[in-house]
């Protein structure tokens, strides 16, 4: 049993993460903080966890967090940067949401996030907390930078394909729709239920953040081969409350077997689920859990590939998967308090 | 451990059972029936219980259902009526999603069903499977007519106005919503996304077959103090996949302590919780769970009475109190297997 | 051909009014004023509008509304009841979104929105735009007050009923379901799609604004026959984007035949449509269209009458309603502009 | 005026084409037939046509389609191809929504649609009726084949690629995303309620009805320039109404002013509105419309070209598009009855 802060309690990956954390055997949750909830009942803003948690938020100044085991940051990026150092010289464990520590290369960082870096020091020590790519750095790992929801479904479509060599890894596409609480729990006229609904958008086609996020974590595996990547990445948002697909085309340079690559890549994984073929994977045959479910198409036999992978953004794209790293973290059984199974319809 | 059948596992109510059961500590889903995908893996039908269940589609015929401990009839009107004489007869307890055998009065229940009973012998052992009336005859029942989604809401709204004597009990009013998966899954123009989608609807406005349902279990109260019973009901069709809302208005005769009227009935309810008193109860706030959400308002403090109640139709509404039923039928917990926190959002 | 100010111009009614008064053939639409987007060109702001509309908002203060012959205000409350006057006074006629001269009496008024009037001497020259009721004194109005959209419908469901003598009257339920769209384009928490969506609840139960609006609008009809009403109204939000449905539920004290009533009150009238007995009208038949469709049921000959009545919120209950009632105030044709069929599905 | 003729008036396009003729000033409909509801009137089965169209649905056998000047078939395929010789030989003109006439190529044809074709020899006269490549053959056409929402949407977006030189041909993806209505109104399971909503898939990936309409369309442009066209398509079902939004990328070859090729290509088109740089066109924003809203983007100035294209199916996809044809054959100008605004939100 260990104990357990939520910094950052009151938005989407918030909540999800204390309906995930309050099944869990091992943990206790000592503290969940919100500056502008403090002393408010979680339970009397979430009325969904009455009965299930007696504690209020507290203030993040007056919260126990530096005894906590782990700690996780579900805040807006920029909060965990200015935190971290402090709570490991405590000796807590961090699992980050939020972007602060996703990309090792700070100009990089900065570009896209517009603001210096608040932790520099700790880039090269934290680990990009994606266990179908980093599962034992992340059980070593002080400091987890859980991915983004995009780059979660995108990478798990692309990996197999980017660590071989049967498609044209400079011009890769990812067409991925995600579900309107990937925006966050923020009061935006965009995000509007008379906005959003009975539409269909693509949005920040110019560059969304996620882009070099991915590209980073693909470069990384590619050093050893040499090989470069170039990938067009645009996301759209789909009157949908939960949910990513990602529609995923490649070009076919070198004849191979792209079912079984997909299958024998995941076949240890606990959280990647490679569908048989001709199967066309729907979000909420994976809602409210952490599987991303993935199928591989050949269109009219052409010499595209498609690859479909659906998650839950707010899972596998984020609460779930920091759960699944806290358990590496901890030793704890991989799939402990994950076992949780689609809500369908 | 008990075996456990379902019969007509391909619908709503079917589905959320077996996600139910897939996790219930003492159960063993032994056969699942569905004559038109007999053969079909289940997880292949529902990809969403893909991992979980091993087992096929087995013809209704051919399945071993006289062995199993329980038998689930997860079925449309009229199916369970035709076969449960002879599981019974082979020992097997039944817990009846259906209509047949929810109303004694086998007049009533024909003019309403437009069919003869086929098994009106039955009537008179089968126990109406609301717990929070029925709890002691639910547990030496072998034959439990669950009840429908809005009966059970309209009645744990109205339960505590009509066992005391505060309001007119002749003019009562429930103004129930639905989510559009209370009408089961059925290809019915209706019920198509383009029909249902940004729209609403009152339905059934000249009556509901719910109607009957729940007057013949208040008037089983009613009995007692010899009072009469007077309900509007009118459902309405709201653009949602799950959840009923039902807001239930009684003129107050005599004044009270509603709140602890409410709160007094309930409190060892493990499935009802009263809300604070100014709450405004969200469908969502029970979305996937077993829990009925109630809270009691009486607007501009005016001489009519609002209790808002909220469900999950497919949960509280069917296949949760139908676990809940079976836990209590084989004295297994009550809430055992129906802990789930509401995904939210 | 008259010219016409628009005072606010950026939400949902204001769109609504300007997509309405693209097309109508007397107007000109002279001003458009937003402070926020002053010098943003208003096809640019709304694309829906390109080709429309070739002008830019201009800056309140900058705008030339007092050469107007007709200017709308749809903005907040509190903004028209500053600038009426002068308005007024420059030989301008006003129809007011808000609900600054909807209510007559003013501690009432003030009461419920909770500052002072900043025009309490325009509050008798004020004609409340409901045209079922005031047709001639809209047509000689200079300040007409646009009607509230839960305000519409459920005075469109009563009229008939407190006009004449065969219902309780005070004891009247109207139970209203509105779209996310009547709450207007704003940045709050409740209205994100990630709230709204997939969910159901009532909201404003102890209280609506719209209350005092109906009471003091019905009781101006009652006065003349001296009788009293009593309603309790509690609006619902529904995961849609426009439409209302008003339930209305009122207890039969004398027989009468109440389709004829009702298709003898609206006879006359070009928006309201009473609907074939038996009728369920769903909130897509008014979509985008002025109407306001009516049925009548008694649901199984009890004795509660339930009458069923959909509008669209911003057409009928807003921006359709301000062009009908400036068609009376300038003599056109009552329909003009506004024969719109809706948008099915 | 012309009389018109509407088989199969009971559909989504069939109801939408009603609503746009009912204000179209040279129309006058003069039959409307539905084996399934013959008798019935049009303003019954479709309320919200209340006050519009006085006729009853005739059964197609009785109904004086022959003297009618143009008869549309807003049919399943494989009716059109039936009646089309007989109509045409008794002096009538036909739009045909379905795909009976949309492939030139024969084979082609049966392949994918998987019955003999009924009529080949009126295939060599049928006119593809995409206007934007077709104007002047429309015009002379006595039977037009109206193309299908997704070919029409991507076609939009290729057009200027395809007739130009500026990137590569041969590997064009087209991401397209639509809503339900756009499979018709036909009670199947997968178009339910709750089965469409909250979620989203791709399917038919393996191979689409409209990929090979595209390709023999643009196939025609091509053989001027001898290239040859390679294009993956893959649609997504959306949980919304109505909307087609397709993400088109095509590798760039040769550098171009992208913006002004698009630009230049649509300038006298009446439909086509070539957005600003930079935008990012929404469904809602051609709503109930016969625009397609077009965008081009250069992600991160790389050498992939992004082209957005939004439709409402129902109306440039369908009904719009065939009134537009309608208005071509006859001479009417081009956009008469199909100057509406979008309705928003």
């Amino acid at each position: 049993m260990i104990k357990v802060g939520v910094v950052g309690g009151t938005g989407y990956t918030g909540v999800e993460l204390l309906r995930l954390l309050a099944s869990h055997p091992q943990v206790e949750v000592a503290a969940i903080t919100s500056r502008a909830e403090a002393g408010v009942k979680v339970a009397d803003h979430f009325p969904s966890l009455r009965g299930r948690f007696d504690i209020a938020f507290t203030d993040p100044a007056a919260a126990p967090l530096a005894k906590c085991d782990c700690v996780f940051f579900a805040t807006p990026n920029g909060v965990a940067m200015g935190q971290a150092r402090a709570l490991l010289d405590a000796g807590a464990r961090i699992v980050d949401f939020s972007a602060d520590f996703r990309i090792k290369d700070r100009a990089v960082w900065e570009k896209w996030y517009k603001v210096a870096h608040a932790a520099p020091e700790l880039l090269a020590e934290a680990v990009y907390g994606l266990p179908e790519v980093n599962r034992e750095r992340i059980r070593a790992a002080r400091l987890v930078a859980n991915p983004g929801c995009y780059a979660t479904a995108v990478q798990l479509a692309l990996l197999p394909l980017v660590e071989s060599d049967f498609v044209d890894h400079r011009h890769l596409i990812a067409d991925a729709k995600s579900g309107v609480s990937g925006a966050g729990r923020k009061a935006e006229m965009d995000l509007l239920f008379a906005e959003a609904s009975d539409n269909f958008k693509a949005y920040a086609v110019a560059g969304h953040r996620h882009h070099p996020e991915i590209m980073e974590s693909l470069a990384s595996l590619e050093k050893a081969s040499g090989r470069s990547i170039g990938l067009t990445f645009v996301p759209h948002l789909v009157p949908m409350v939960r949910g990513i697909l990602a529609t995923v085309y490649a070009r076919i340079t070198k004849e191979a077997d792209f079912q079984a690559l997909f299958e024998k890549r995941y076949a240890k994984e606990p959280f990647v689920d490679v569908l048989p073929p001709g199967s066309q994977p729907e979000t909420r045959w994976v809602r409210g859990t952490n599987q991303c479910r993935i199928a591989i198409h050949r269109p009219l036999g052409g010499d595209t590939l498609v690859v479909l992978a659906v998650e839950d953004n707010l899972v596998k794209g984020a609460a779930g998967q920091a759960v699944q790293n806290m358990n590496l973290m901890f030793g704890f059984p991989e799939s402990q308090g994950l076992e949780h199974i689609a809500v369908v319809p």
